[in-house]
């Protein structure tokens, strides 16, 4: 049985998120129907991440194994074709070793977060990041960013539906760049708590506008989720690359 | 009468373009109507470029005179909530000498067109930039773009229905940049004809793909449409900056 990677791109908005779900379109759903159109087989796939609702996708990848063998241009265009009018693009599809797995082969996942820091309402951002009206004190949340970095107990950025057993997690790299009013947020690392990515840049926020005077270092250690921020919303995230 | 100039930006997708039109909502309706409904006066606002449906704006210009003088962050904050939810967005608004005018007071009009050129459909930038499937020879369309930097007879590059005396414009700079997949042109001049900014793009994508092979010059010396190339799509035009 031929092993297949695809690399997939979507805007998130209109989507209950990757995951396949009972209540509405999901991107993981869409695919699959698409491969079911294309080679008329059941599959079922697996992705690297479980993206919300609303959060979106630069490098996505997916993995799922067929009976019978397809070229992989006619893979990447076949799906592309039965996957319109939505939002969801394949941008490479290969054939990898039978023991890859998008999701339990990934070493390191890369996560972007856009912020625009103004008073003014979005127009052609709009649904692609999260608009902060208050002045933000990029100073102050850098320094604190740099709490995240390392091993930690990261009780207190999870929401309460994670079902992680552990919630202790290494983050590789933590980066804040800013370009004339956009704040891109960098954070890399094995893997994620549920939310855990929009939790820390709400808590950040929240830091940048002065509502929490607590260090991240102390809402680290306390490992209590109301001594954290706001959950950043959905559409600011985007799963940017995985590395394997 | 106090002379107010507002500094705009949208996205164009759904609009029929900048300049109101009895079949559909435009921009500079949409303005008005929030300016009526803000200070209870009828006034017709000029823009500095009229861009087509479809087309965006990180910056347009406007200026209106009122009867009664209104302060200039109620301005911006009240046109913004009146214009909800529509995407338009008063960026800033002052208040400017009386001989100001957003159209005829502008010295330089600096166009950005985004080009995104792979093989899978777009679904992040969807209506916010042309992509093109076919591989571009971007090194020709480089050194084909310059002919255009100067003072010409552009008649080969406006639509039939410019209203334009004269098609004999001046280019200050046209610019090609490539960031990975994307290729981004820049194009300032004190002003320009009806689409000549996207026939301009579109002329260079046919010469990129093979499909012409006479050079801008030859293009511009025969001041015929028909030999120019096919007219970008609107979605891929950002009126970026003007000067004064």
């Amino acid at each position: 049985m031929p092993n297949y990677r695809i690399d997939i791109e979507y805007d998130g908005t209109n989507f209950v998120g990757w995951q396949r779900q009972e209540n509405g379109k999901s991107i993981q759903g869409l695919i699959e129907d698409a491969i079911k159109k294309l080679i008329s087989e059941d599959i079922s796939i697996c992705g690297a991440g479980r993206t919300d609702a609303g959060v979106h996708a630069l490098s996505q990848v997916a993995s799922f194994k067929t009976l019978k063998e397809v070229d992989i241009d006619t893979v990447r265009d076949g799906l592309n074709q039965y996957l319109r009018p939505h939002p969801i693009s394949i941008i490479s599809a290969r054939i990898v070793d039978n023991d890859f797995h998008a999701r339990f082969s990934a070493k390191m996942r890369l996560y972007e977060y856009k912020i625009v820091n103004r008073r003014p309402p979005l127009t052609i951002d709009n649904n692609k990041a999260w608009c902060v009206h208050k002045k933000l004190n990029l100073k102050q949340m850098l320094d604190q960013s740099f709490f995240f970095i390392g091993r930690h107990d990261l009780n207190a950025f999870r929401s309460s539906n994670c079902q992680s057993n552990s919630s202790i997690k290494t983050i590789n790299s933590f980066e804040i760049f800013k370009e004339s009013e956009n704040i891109i947020f960098k954070i890399s690392a094995k893997s994620f708590l549920h939310s855990q990515v929009r939790i820390m840049v709400g808590t950040l926020v929240d830091i940048g506008t002065g509502l929490i005077t607590k260090t991240i270092n102390e809402i680290i250690s306390s490992k209590e989720r109301s001594f954290a921020g706001q959950t950043a919303p959905a559409c600011g995230l985007y799963l940017k690359q995985i590395d394997y």
